[in-house]
C-alpha cells in the first residue's frame, strides 16, 4: 500500500475542492449566459426606417432627404417600454402546444383561450373603460376582422343590403372593408350626417375618433339602426376615461392598447348572444379561429399591464399607461410647438375632461394628429410629400384634402425628426 | 495577531471549500429545475374528450356511452410527436417583439416573416412536393383565408359573379365560405362534373381530396377557367409524393402538415405577380396581415421537420414524417380490420404508387376515412350518432348521406376507442 502524508492529503483535497469550485462557478456562469441567450435570443426585426440616429446630445441630423412615413398607425412607439420591461412579458411556447383548433369547447367563442378572456375582463375592470359583466367576448384576428364579423352578424338575415354609415371624417378602412367583396348583405353609404335612406342601417361610432381624436356619439337618430362602437383608442394614454362604456357591440384591439400590432389580436364585447354566435360563425368560416400563440402572448401582456396599473401601484413609476401617457403628452407638446412655429398648419383643440383612471383633468392626446394645411394649400398630403413626410389625405376619410392624418405612434427618432422638419416648413409662396 | 495552526487552517479551508461545493451544486440543480419549469411550464390545454384512458396493457374500457367526436379534422394525433421532441421546437418571444404591422416592407407580401419564407421553400425542396422557384409566397391565417384571398384575386375585375366549382365529393367548407357574404364577385355553383354554365369559372382541385383521399386533376376542361389547387394533404405521411407540383396557385397549411392547427398558418405559392398582390391586398383588408408570433413558431417547426427529413437523416429514427407515416399506416390497418369485422361498412380502395420521398411504393393513407354504410342504411351520420360516433354526412360534401367523413387525426385513445366500437357495430336489423 502506498502511504500518504495526512497533511499532503488534506492539501490535495483542498486543491481538488477549489478546482471543483472554480469549475462549478464557470458552469453556473455559462448556464446563465445560455439562458439569457435563450430568453433574449430572438432577434428584433427592425424596419427600414431611413432614420438617422440621434447625434450626441439628442440633436438629430436632418438632411431633408429621409422619408418620414407616418401614413400607417404603426404603434412602434411602445417597443421601448416593452424593452425596458425585459423578460416580464416573455412567453415560452412548447412545440406540442396548440395542435387543436379548439380552446374551450364549453365557451360560445370556442377558439378563445380562457386565460385571455380573464385578462380582458380584468384589464377593463382596472382601467374602467368598459363594462364586461353580461357581455360575451369574441376574439378576432385584429379588430378589422371583428368589424367584418359584426357586419355579417347584424345583416345576415336581411333581404336587402343593410346601409353602413359613419360620420365623416371616418376611419379610411371602413368603406374599403365594407365594399371589398361587393357583399349582398351590406353596403357602404358614407357620411352618417348626410344619410337619408330608409330601411335598416349600421352606424359605426369610433370614439375617440380615428382620424381626428374627438369623443363621439351616434349621429343618425332614428329607429332601425344598430350601432357598432369602435373603442380602439378608448385607453388612458389617449383620452380621459370618463365612464365605463356599456354599448351593445364594442370593439377593442391590442394594437392600440398595448402596442402589439404584430400579434393581430382584437376583441369584441357583445351583449346579445345571437349576435355573438353569428360573429363566432363568421370567424370560424373566415379563419377557423384566431392564433393561439398570439392569444397566449396577449394574455401575458395584458396581465403585466393590469398588475402594474392597479390602484396600489399606479403611481409607483413606469407603469405601462404611465409611460404611454407621459410620452403622448410630450409628443403633443412638441407637435403643437412645431405647428405654431411653422404658422401654416393647425390642429384640433380639445376640451380637457376629468379622467377616472388618472383622477385628474387632461386634454385628449390622440394616436393621430389631424392636421390642416392653411395658406391656400388645397392638397395637404401632396404638399407634405414634397417635404418627404408621408401622411394620409383627408379624402380617404370622407372630407377635404386640406386635412391629413399623421401617426403619433412611431419610434422616437422618427417622431422627433418629423416635428423638427415640420417646424421648418414655411408657406409655399 | 491570532496564531492559526497551519494544519487546522488547511482543514478549515477544505471544510469551507467543500461547503461551497455543495452550495454551488445545489444552485446548479435549482437553476436547471427553474429553466425546465420555464420551458415546459405553459400548461397544455386538454380538450374535454370524454375518453377513458387505456387500462393496463393497452386495452380500452368502452361503456358505449362516451361520445367519439370525429366530425372535425382536428390534428391532435401530432401532439405526441412534438411532446417527444421536448424543447427542440420551443420558441421564446420577448415582450418587445412584433409591435409593428410590417415584417418585410421590401417583400410583395409585406407581412410575411422572412425566416418563415425561407423554411417554407426549404421544406418543399426537402419533401419534393412543390416547386417554389418563380413563385410568390403569400402567408395566410390558415389556408381558408388564402382560399378567400384567391377567390377575391381571381374575380375582382369580373363584371358578373364568377362561378366557383369543385368535383363532388368536395370539401364541405367550400360552398359555405364562397357564399357566406353573398359576394357579387363570385358564386358557388356546386359539382364541377355537372357544371355547364358559360363564362369564367374557378375550379377547386383538392389533391389528395378532402373527404375521400383520392388524387385529383381538374375535371372542367374548357377555356375561361382558373384553377386553385388545395394541397393541404400533399405530404408524405398521407400520400405518395409522385412529383413536385407546379400549378399556378397552390394552397398549403401547417394544420395538416405539422399538425399545429391552433397556429392558424397557411401559405400559397402563386405564379402570377398580380394575383399574388391582390391576395396580399385581401389579407391586408381582412386582417391586416397574419400573427407574427405564429409565423415565428411555424418557422421553427418547419425547420425542425426539414432538419430531420433530409436525405442523410431520413432513416435514422423518429423523424416527423417517419412518425406520422408509421402512425397513419397503423391507423389505416386498424380501421380496415374494424370495417371488415363489422361487415356493413366499406372504404375506398386506393392504388399504390411510387413515392419519391420514401423511395418506395405505398397506398394512400388519407387524413379522413370516407366510410360508406351498406345494408340499406341511408343516413350513415345518423346511424353512427346512434352509436355515439360523430362524423360528417356525405350531403355536406355534395353526395349521398350514405357516406360519412371521419377524422383519422385524433389522439390515440380516441382513435383506438373508435375502431374498437366500429368493429362491434352490426346491421340494424
Amino acid at each position: 500500500m502506498v502511504s500518504i502524508s495526512p497533511l499532503l492529503s488534506v492539501r490535495h483535497l483542498l486543491a481538488l475542492s477549489l478546482a471543483l469550485n472554480v469549475s462549478l462557478m464557470l458552469s453556473i456562469i455559462l448556464e446563465k449566459a445560455k439562458l439569457e441567450e435563450r430568453v433574449k435570443g430572438c432577434p428584433m426585426k427592425l424596419e427600414h426606417t431611413n432614420i438617422s440616429p440621434f447625434t450626441g446630445d439628442g440633436e438629430i441630423t436632418d438632411n431633408d432627404e429621409t422619408i418620414i412615413n407616418l401614413d400607417h398607425g404603426n404603434p412602434t412607439m411602445y417597443e421601448k417600454y416593452w424593452q425596458q420591461m425585459g423578460d416580464r412579458t416573455t412567453v415560452v411556447i412548447s412545440g406540442w402546444q396548440f395542435t387543436s383548433y379548439f380552446s374551450d369547447i364549453k365557451n360560445l367563442c370556442w377558439f378563445l383561450e380562457p386565460e385571455l378572456a380573464e385578462e380582458i375582463i380584468r384589464l377593463h375592470r382596472v382601467v374602467g373603460n368598459a363594462i364586461t359583466n353580461g357581455y360575451h367576448i369574441v376574439i378576432g384576428t385584429g379588430s378589422s376582422q371583428l368589424f367584418q364579423a359584426a357586419l355579417y352578424a347584424l345583416s345576415s338575415d336581411a333581404t336587402e343590403p343593410v346601409s353602413v354609415v359613419s360620420a365623416a371624417p371616418y376611419y379610411s378602412s371602413y368603406p374599403v372593408i365594407t365594399d371589398c367583396l361587393k357583399s349582398g348583405l351590406y353596403k357602404w353609404e358614407g357620411d352618417a350626417r348626410a344619410f337619408d335612406k330608409t330601411g335598416p342601417y349600421i352606424e359605426l361610432v369610433t370614439s375617440p375618433n380615428n382620424p381626428d381624436g374627438f369623443v363621439r356619439q351616434s349621429v343618425v337618430n332614428r329607429s332601425g339602426g344598430i350601432l357598432i362602437h369602435d373603442f380602439a383608442y378608448y385607453w388612458p394614454q389617449y383620452t380621459p376615461i370618463t365612464a365605463p362604456a356599456d354599448y351593445d357591440l364594442m370593439l377593442f384591439t391590442i394594437s392600440k392598447s398595448s402596442g402589439h400590432a404584430g400579434m393581430r389580436i382584437g376583441w369584441a364585447l357583445v351583449k346579445d348572444e345571437i349576435v355573438a354566435r353569428k360573429m363566432v360563425k363568421y370567424i370560424e368560416v373566415n379563419t377557423i379561429g384566431v392564433s393561439k400563440d398570439s392569444q397566449l402572448r396577449a394574455s401575458k401582456v395584458l396581465r403585466v399591464i393590469s398588475d402594474g396599473s392597479g390602484l396600489a401601484h399606479r403611481f409607483e413609476g413606469e407603469t405601462f399607461f404611465g409611460f404611454s401617457h407621459r410620452d403622448m403628452e410630450l409628443r403633443w407638446y412638441l407637435l403643437r410647438e412645431a405647428v405654431n412655429k411653422s404658422e401654416i398648419f393647425s390642429l384640433p383643440d380639445f376640451t380637457p375632461e376629468f379622467c377616472n383612471y388618472w383622477s385628474r383633468v387632461f386634454e385628449p392626446l390622440p394616436a393621430f394628429a389631424w392636421l390642416k394645411c392653411g395658406d391656400g394649400i388645397e392638397d395637404c398630403e401632396t404638399f407634405l410629400r414634397g417635404h418627404k413626410i408621408w401622411t394620409r389625405s383627408g379624402r380617404y376619410f370622407g372630407v377635404s384634402p386640406s386635412f391629413v392624418r399623421i401617426s403619433m405612434l412611431d419610434r422616437d427618432p422618427t417622431f422627433n425628426l418629423f416635428v423638427k422638419r415640420l417646424s421648418r416648413i414655411r408657406s409655399p409662396e
